[in-house]
């Protein structure tokens, strides 16, 4: 029997066993140790930024640094329809509305004009989120939360290392979170992390991450916190994953550039994203949009892959469309491209005979 | 120099090396993996219970079960005002008001008639806490909440193996909570369970841990959830910890014994709680009150231990004190017994040595 192409993996071939041999050596296994404080710093020194500060996962990241800029009920905050749910879920968590907006074709990332529109007296924030590894338009939204007083929260959950014009994602706004689950870039398992350049920003999202416990005196609450604190064991797997980054990157390039040739030389009816001059994006997860065709038309796409033993992910299904957040009026271009995006297998372990069965798999089953 | 004494510390001598190589091995180190379903299928049949499930940590344990309950804003809970605060800090995530009750001399737990008291018609359920050990009066309770259509979650973060005639904690009530926090009876270094014997309880929360997503439906999400999943990793370590329990609550009732023999002979100002005929404690951490004297009286005697290198911890502050809780009302026993308790250093690798060299510093640092 053929093994199955996962569409993610971890791959574990550096430091790691290493490091988390340390930690059950020394017992230091919870929320203390060396590896947290050694993790931090490594990761905000690569992201050019003063602060990085570890969570359990992406998703209280994202509720922490919101905490941290303080949202509150009756606030809104502007969410691109196209995300993973965790993003307007975290506005949820603070009692705050998420505004939804349309996103740009291809990458499917935020449209800046579309936020304009949508800002109102409560607004407070906008979040955009580089979407599967391609940074969002970060300098215009910039531009426009300056002009209306907002702040910006970067969701780089899918694009560690990403950058524009040499300014790495997690650097490009007021504070920016990512996450370290098994399938992303570089993994702790589960995890996150949100990096600032506001030292005051930063330590409040340590006071809350901890239970709002006074750093001088024990048992002592001033605030309700909450307990969103990353293991020294993860930390241990995430330096030693971060020790390999650059070469995770290089290789994640080669997957995308392989796709790519193989797929524009066998069909014309297969889209994938452009790449923005200046910006350089990351291949979480190969992407690629069928031309045509509707969600079933996708549906039956993924349901051949699959028979052939290959797992995919749909692009996801656009917010509006959830009964959490449904909304009647349409998302033009979100409504047109997410139904016939399809996620196709990105991680190391993956073979060049791996990618062209992919590809030829692929292409048969939209003729 | 003397090696400081610490208030707890995490003991990984079994299983926990073999079991978190044969995950890195594997590459399983997020929320998918073996360990996870065995850990949860070893802790529901030592409670006796149909349902055990998981999570990142003890707080998050907490806000799940709640979630599960369908709290909502408006809704009250009844809760005892000494407790760790993430009792209540999880009642106000889900917007619902904690009503404070006081406790019972010695072991501080949840005094019953103080909760008959306080029920009014927007209560929805009771949370008794087994602190520090002893079991609360769970019968008591129970027969309120059935009197009142109330549920009863029993908050077991301290108390893991504890019994009230021969029935475990986990297993006395609607549903019940567990953390697993480097300093508990077994650690998973941050994590949580929940132990439940209703199904469609056990569903709901399931649904909840994982982002609310249809099980049926890739990145579809019928509800808003949260990513409260533990790891694989943090299962093996807690699956090997699991192994060693018996022999664990074993070793912390020798220090218990031998703290309350010393204490007995050398001092008449020092107390400790009683133990309630059919309860089983166990000895999470060993508490002693000062006979007399005020909150500045135990912060001399801490001190004086913390000089001879022997770390404590105060008992927890009454929430009714804290600013997020803050009641001018007076709570008799929790006012008169906080002030005066002190958590003696309690763990496995504790010699006979160290325990009689803290009672002997104790006693001298009362006179
Ligand atoms: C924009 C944005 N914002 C916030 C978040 C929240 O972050 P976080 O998940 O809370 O850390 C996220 C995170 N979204 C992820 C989530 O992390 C989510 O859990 C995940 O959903 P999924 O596709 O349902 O996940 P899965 O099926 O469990 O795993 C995906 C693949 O990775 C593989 N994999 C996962 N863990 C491991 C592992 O430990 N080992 C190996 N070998 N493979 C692993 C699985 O086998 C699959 O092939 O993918 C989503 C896109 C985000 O994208
Ligand atoms: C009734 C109740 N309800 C809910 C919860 C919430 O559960 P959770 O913490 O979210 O899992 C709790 C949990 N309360 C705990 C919390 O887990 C809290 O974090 C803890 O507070 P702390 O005293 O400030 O914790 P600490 O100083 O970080 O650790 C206590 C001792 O344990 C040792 N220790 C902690 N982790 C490790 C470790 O990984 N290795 C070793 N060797 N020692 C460890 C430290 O060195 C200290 O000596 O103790 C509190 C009483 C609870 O008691």
């Amino acid at each position: 029997m053929m093994k199955k192409i996962s569409v993610a993996e971890a791959t574990l071939n550096g430091n790691e066993r290493k490091y988390v041999l340390d930690c059950l050596d020394s017992t230091w296994i919870s929320s203390s140790g060396k590896y947290i404080t050694e993790f931090e710093a490594a990761f905000a020194k690569y992201c050019d930024v003063k602060h990085a500060i570890s969570t359990n996962n992406g998703t209280t990241a994202l509720h922490l640094a919101l905490v941290g800029l303080d949202l509150k009920p009756g606030d809104e905050v502007i969410v691109p329809t196209v995300t993973y749910i965790a993003t307007a879920n975290a506005v949820r968590y603070c009692g705050a509305t998420p505004v939804l907006v349309d996103c740009v074709p291809g990458t499917l990332n935020i449209c800046p004009d579309s936020v304009e529109k949508a800002i109102t007296s409560k607004t407070k924030g906008i979040i955009p989120v580089h979407l599967y590894g391609h940074p969002a338009n970060v300098p215009a939204i910039n531009h426009i939360a300056a002009k209306h007083g907002l702040w910006v929260l970067e969701d780089a959950a899918e694009a560690h290392g990403a950058e524009i014009n040499g300014i790495k994602v997690g650097a490009l706004s007021d504070c920016a979170t990512f996450s370290f689950f098994g399938n992303k870039i570089i993994t702790t398992g589960e995890g996150g992390m949100i990096t600032t350049n506001n030292d005051q920003l930063a330590e409040r999202m340590k006071l809350y991450r901890s239970q709002g416990m006074d750093p001088n005196r024990r048992y002592w609450f001033p605030v309700v916190g909450y307990n969103y604190r990353m293991t020294n064991i993860q930390a241990a797997i995430g330096l030693a994953q971060f020790e390999n980054i650059e070469e995770a990157i290089a290789k994640r390039d080669q997957i995308k550039a392989r796709y790519k040739e193989n797929l524009a030389r066998l069909s014309s009816d297969i889209l994938f994203a452009d790449e923005t001059p200046g910006y350089r994006s990351v291949c979480w997860m190969f992407n690629i949009f069928l031309s045509k065709g509707f969600a079933y038309e996708r549906d039956r796409v993924r349901d051949a892959l699959e028979t052939a033993g290959i797992e995919t992910r749909p692009v996801f299904h656009p917010m509006h469309t959830l009964p959490p957040y449904k909304e009647e009026r349409t998302f033009k271009v979100a409504d047109e491209w997410c139904q016939r995006g399809i996620n196709l297998p990105t991680h190391l372990m993956l073979t060049e005979q791996q990618i062209d069965f992919v590809c030829k798999t692929l292409v048969e089953a939209t003729r």
